[in-house]
């Protein structure tokens, strides 16, 4: 493809993802194929000549995108959000075009630049402490993929740590800490290191949050074994429930232990930081005076397509002591002098993408004051969830909302003279949840809290409006109906 | 920004992408910026409103292009290439317009079922044997970031296989095997995992490749000491020389080990398999017979826009069973009935970007004869180098050259009767280097080769001509000429 080829495929482009957005509503949600359609669509090889981009790119349209689900659809409530921006695309969009490797600062000096000084925007953004300001000279920023590779990175740095201040303690001593709310990055972090991690039970009766005493009374019993708890992964926002982990009681815990790493993971709930009033129930004050390392993905609620994980440590030797290795056709002038940062020195790879062009453009295109507008009406659109759902008899919100998570079920009993037990109402809401995950218009996702069946609506689309809300709360009032249809008449004949 | 301002800035940046590859010749391959010149050019937080977006794509322009080493410069031959494509632009372009984190087939459909194709794709285009297709329902073909990411998977999975072959062994028992050519990917794994490394030394005049019987003294040295080899990371064309492990000395040997998983990286000269006629070379067939499983990198020599690094296993489920984590959210029917493909159990993270559709893109796009073309090409090209040094009586060529891939040095004993020790050579070729890369029209990177200092290029910008060739010879020949007075000069004064 030569320039002008890719200026008329280019503008094509732009144009169809044009139509894209502009008929997003009328998508459905969820991809409407079934597994292995693709297979049947198109060759088992590489074409042998090359083909004309007019039929690749119809190609696209005709077999990719039915296949696609859209994260961007303004009633996807699953999972977390993606995020997808036009400035994001467009950030990806110039990364592409000047594709470079990254590991250094002489391979691209703007790309690791922008990348400490964006890093430093997104500290500011959200509050954090001047002590994770790659301008610290000490502390620092660093973007990474997901928050899976941030907390894998923070954990091996972590244990190098530790083996290096008790370097007579042995592999299989360490321990790595989590609570059962904490996402699966923790327990897939101990297989990836072959690491023994606990998962501390957390109550409902504490929201699914972690107290202090919980954690010291787990940190003496394995003291007592002769097991050296190492790192310590709390959550700002669990992935089943939005729970805010007890930082203020864990941090001095946690300071009681000599080498024990305090990992705040808040890849999801870390951007409402941005905004003032919600800084007190994040727990900013906590992040700050005793997180080890801090992570949020801008990716997720954040306005930057993925990926676009921000890992912050409070000390940048942490990492590169853990990661540097530098043969010498890895050595360059600036890198020996020690007068720039050379990132790939702070993750697990060598080669990285040019991420902060998108940081950089969406900070830039929606300002500050953007961006927390945006996260408050996200906010705002899951309290209008709430006041639907306490309006009806049949829902429950079994947690409370966490910023704009609600985690909801049916629970009849509270209008009704059923009184149906746990294992029933798991019944009942296993059948509304089948009815409301056969549908393509809405996507939603299911839990377990401990024990009880839950489903959860995270709102955070762009395109979300008022209207979607309702629209969703109607439709999950038409399932439920069915479903306590269904159940109640099951039960009756159980009887 | 609405969708018809993002028309707008989205024509304008494919615009911009034309002039940038129209004018790249005349740029500097290496950015002339000095640490720190951002810093001074942009504020040091985000605005507080939204700004216009002309104003940032015009700062992009401003700032961040002069600080961007060019890549795809015709007139780049440092590490080895990174790829850059426009159908690779396009592929990330509507990659990026659909963000999604692609974890399970749910998710995305399209994504993982794209993926699973073109990896058939790509296993057929290098010859690779059916038993690494998707289709085997055995092995398979997942697409990752870096050469060091899928080292560092099929080292967890290696690992994994062989603890539950062999329980009893303890982790400080277990050894990973690379040489001493082997990319630091190798050595940085052991740093991540915590695992022992062993380098096993290569000679020069093996050309730098590891032979059978090496391996098999050193297996039996350390098996002797109770220590555990369980992966061996194999290379097909290492960093430094290319050099090319003797896989079919080495398969055998290996095999004789149960539970001892070989690893080949191919990370640059794995393409090279694409083209029949280096199939032989690259060792085709003891990769198809012996490898537990095998990687190159699409975005270095492989026109695909980084990231872009392929993994092939015999056998999926030694990576799934090192790495699935399912916790009732990750839940999905499809995923428990077991007739998808979770991509998230096939590597450490969770969420994943959609990148099989720059590797259509690009296999469609070139085709397979176009794809082999430029292989072709670009070692024709390096055959033209080759000649030029030959050509001269000041040049030596280190290592036999290795695809695209040259390692040279002045060695002026050859014409003259000068006799200096090798330490005076190093020196005189520091003196050489300290020229050379100070340059900013040419971008070249050094090596040691067994304590031998010497230069490397490598062909790959797929704007690279024979002019680009000949011009850089000129270069090189000039400086050479500049680093032999001076050095001689010295060595006068010396005497």
């Amino acid at each position: 493809m030569d320039i002008e080829q890719f200026r008329k495929a280019g503008y094509a482009a732009i144009d169809r993802i044009c139509d894209y957005y502009a008929s997003l509503q009328a998508r459905p949600v969820i991809a409407q194929v079934q597994p292995g359609y693709l297979r049947k669509l198109i060759p088992d090889a590489a074409p042998e000549k090359g083909e004309d981009f007019t039929v690749v790119q119809d190609d696209y349209q005709k077999f990719i995108v039915p296949g696609l689900t859209s994260w961007q659809h303004p009633s996807f409530f699953a999972y977390f959000p993606t995020a997808c921006t036009f400035e994001g695309i467009l950030g990806d969009l110039y990364a592409s075009s000047v594709c470079h490797p990254g590991f250094n600062w002489s391979c691209s000096p703007a790309s690791t630049e922008l990348e400490a000084i964006t890093m430093d925007w997104g500290a500011k953004l959200l509050g954090l402490s001047p002590a994770f300001y790659n301008t610290s000279g000490v502390g620092g920023g660093v973007i990474m993929t997901t928050a899976s590779d941030s907390a894998l990175t923070v954990i091996v740095a972590a244990r190098s740590r530790y083996t290096r201040l008790f370097p007579e303690v042995k592999a299989e001593q360490l321990i790595l800490y989590v609570t059962t709310q904490t996402h699966s990055l923790g327990v897939k972090a101990g297989l990836v290191l072959g690491l023994k991690v606990r998962a501390i039970d957390v109550k409902a009766e504490d929201n699914f949050a972690l107290r202090g005493e919980v954690l010291r009374k787990a940190l003496e019993e394995d003291t007592e074994k002769g097991l050296k708890p190492f790192v310590f992964v709390a959550t700002v926002g669990t992935t089943s429930s939005g729970a805010i982990d007890r930082l203020e009681e864990i941090g001095p815990v946690v300071q009681d232990y000599p080498g024990l790493w305090l990992h705040v993971d808040a890849a999801w709930a870390g951007v409402a930081l941005s905004c003032p009033e919600y800084r007190e129930i994040a727990k900013l004050a906590s992040i700050n005076e005793y997180a080890t390392s801090f992570c949020t993905n801008f990716h997720k609620w954040g306005l930057v397509n993925f990926d676009m994980s921000t890992l912050w440590v409070r000390d940048r030797k942490l990492l590169t002591d853990a990661l540097d290795v530098t043969p010498e056709f890895l050595r360059t002038k600036h890198g020996d002098a020690g007068t720039v940062v050379d990132y790939r020195n702070w993750h697990l790879g060598l080669g990285r993408r040019f991420r902060s062009l998108k940081f950089w453009f969406v900070l830039r295109g929606f300002g500050v004051k953007g961006f927390q507008n945006y996260i408050r009406r996200c906010i705002k659109l899951n309290d209008l969830f709430v006041s639907l759902l306490k309006s009806s008899p049949n829902f429950a919100i079994v947690t409370p909302p966490s910023f704009a998570l609600t985690v909801f079920r049916l629970e009849p009993t509270q209008s009704s003279d059923i009184n149906p037990s746990a294992s029933q109402l798991n019944d009942l809401n296993r059948i509304f949840w089948s009815r409301v995950s056969a549908r393509h218009d809405i996507y939603l996702t299911q839990t377990d809290l401990n024990g009880v069946f839950c489903i959860r609506l995270a709102v955070g689309a762009e395109r979300t409006t008022e209207a979607h809300i309702r629209q969703a709360f109607e439709l999950l009032s038409t399932e439920a109906e069915g479903a306590l249809k269904v159940w109640q008449e099951a039960r009756t004949a159980d009887e």
